[in-house]
């Protein structure tokens, strides 16, 4: 299998996390990560674009093959749910104009793949991207480390 | 006041309802309506591409000054709130890439600006489209008439 560089994406509310790990026969290995936020003061169609338009600038950096992204269905309320589906929608939108194949995953499937456990804890779960990666520390924020834990659920799958 | 055209959207699951009104001083007149459909067999993400495309092409050909968008709070599900959260996402980026104000209502917003009544009946509202716009029939199907109805209270709005 020829090399594979894999983007993590996952979405949230004013923050979104990405971590691309590259992938080969025997290992993944860490590339970059980091997240996109927007300001809530702006209007939301001005914060889709800026999100629509940062997605646009990381597919033009880091040259993903394939991209994973977390589905989500749990949410404090309907609101939320319709301004991240949004903020999905414009993500979604940025990789299939570039024809990059999408896959998704659910919290408990990127669990598995990376604990072994459907229902480790968000800090197991990143201590393993940890060591997966050989990082010294756990990436920060948060989401950035969610987004390394989902690309590497895909990498699993992929050598599967 | 000079004229404005404004487009209504009631973005949906699977097909997308539209409709232009041209506004004046003194009333409105009908322009244009239809809708958008998705192929349901397709993978969402080419159908996103698909509702973007088409909704690019409606600000081409109808060139609208503003945009008025239905609000959508109660879903049968968290899976149908996401997904239509998406289409709404590709469907705003399409007009704040091309800088076109978007003013969003709610259905009870709809139904009191188009019938005085927000517990209206679906049936009542696009009855009531059809003598604001001098309409023979009611336009169809259902969400090409509820997007009039839109477009119809945002001019409202915009008079008051």
């Amino acid at each position: 299998m020829r090399d594979k560089k894999i983007l993590g994406i996952d979405p949230g509310f004013g923050i979104i996390g990405y971590g691309l790990v590259d992938v080969q026969n025997k290992a993944e290995s860490f590339v970059d990560c980091g997240v996109i936020r927007t300001d809530p003061k702006k209007p939301l169609s001005e914060r889709l674009l800026e999100i629509y338009e940062e997605i646009r600038g990381l597919i033009d950096s880091l040259k993903p093959d394939e991209v994973a992204i977390e589905e989500l269905y749990f949410f404090r309320n309907v609101t939320t749910a319709i301004f991240v589906g949004e903020a999905r929608g414009v993500i979604i939108l940025a990789f299939e104009q570039k024809k990059i194949p999408i896959y998704e995953y659910t919290p408990m499937e990127v669990k598995m793949a990376v604990t072994g456990y459907g229902k480790a804890t968000k800090r197991q779960v990143q201590e393993m991207v940890r060591i997966m990666l050989k990082m010294k520390n756990i990436p920060r924020p948060d989401d950035a480390a969610d987004a390394l834990a989902i690309a590497l659920c895909h990498a699993h799958q992929i050598r599967l």
